[in-house]
């Protein structure tokens, strides 16, 4: 690559073709069924979540602790690599099932009615 | 939008964009701190997970019942807008960290050594 | 029963054999494998938790609202009655396993090291 | 203790003691709220769940594999203690818990309608 990859200049397809090579070239495809990839994910999000237990940890000390935040990092990376392996075994266009998901939340929770600090699970 | 979005011309910044918005909009702000939305992504990845407890469903039986597909495909979406807040919520570039983690998984898992059908977590 | 059964009076043996009649009166023990019984046990663990997603909730509130108690209080069981079938499922002496890690995690956790306020994961 | 502790000799008491003890001996009661201790549970879930990730693992492989086995059975008992103390945490009498919860599980799974082989969560 000539440019550097960033949020703004990386499409989802880079990151489904990234993770599609990664899993092909270690035959891996047949381990990563959805039911699996599932469980994965599950397991990464509690690595994740175990860097957090008994703690309170502010967002001035993530960004002021270089391996705290390369851990934390690396651990949502994980995550996002089985969900977009997930995606990529079910042949789902992550962008449009994103936009169609999203206006069922604005509909369930209009600004009108949930501006003022209440919450609600998605 | 005068096209048609999808994974191939929809960028990173443009969920991060979205979800704040989103979360702004409602003033979640608040309740969006890492250690929430970890919690969150648990409890949204068990929802997925749910539909799959005690059955084997075949990729066939994904593609051709469309209720079923959408609701695996919410359930994705909604993993994915929590995962999205939590990169906002760190001021993470979330390709920067996916390019940095795979460069270490490919290290860790040689294309030479795992190549037979063998398995190791991430 | 001609006695109210409690904690005190109560052995693990009931709880086995209660949760297998159950499992087995309805023909669900082939469903029941360890595999899929830690699925079912990640998924109640997720319900919950939902129940304390984005709220503190005290113990003063817990105890003084009977509904939310109730919800608690059937969640936990839920996470229990998995637990026992999968400790059925595996012939596990549930008592025995306990004693053990305990050893383990008394050795590991020394109250001389760890009377201070720090704290660690088992 | 004089005599063998089996599960058809040990009441739930017994281990609700000890856990408050070892958790009060390291002065670790003030970690040990009804949030952190769900979250410890999903975690520890998530460990056990490792050792069956992209495998299917035979229950005779379970039974002949002493090492195998022995780390099953220390991650059951970890998923044991945060749920004893997390009963604990909030004063429960967990038999009395799963008594009720049994009951209305036996309502909504009734013999009659669920023993033909279909399955429904609890």
């Amino acid at each position: 690559m000539n440019h550097i990859l960033k949020d703004n200049n990386t499409s989802v397809s880079f990151f489904k073709n990234e993770v599609q090579k990664f899993v092909r070239d270690r035959n891996w495809t047949k381990f990563h069924t959805p039911k699996n990839l599932i469980q994965a994910l599950s397991i990464e999000v509690s690595e994740l979540s175990e860097i957090f237990l008994f703690k309170d940890i502010s967002l001035d000390t993530i960004n002021s602790d270089k391996e705290l935040l390369e851990n934390i990092s690396d651990e949502i990376s994980d995550i996002f690599i089985y969900l977009i392996s997930l995606v990529n075994s079910i042949n789902l266009d992550l962008t449009s099932a994103f936009i169609k998901k999203m206006e069922k939340n604005k509909d369930k929770y209009s600004v009108e009615e949930f501006n003022d600090g209440s919450y609600q699970k998605l």
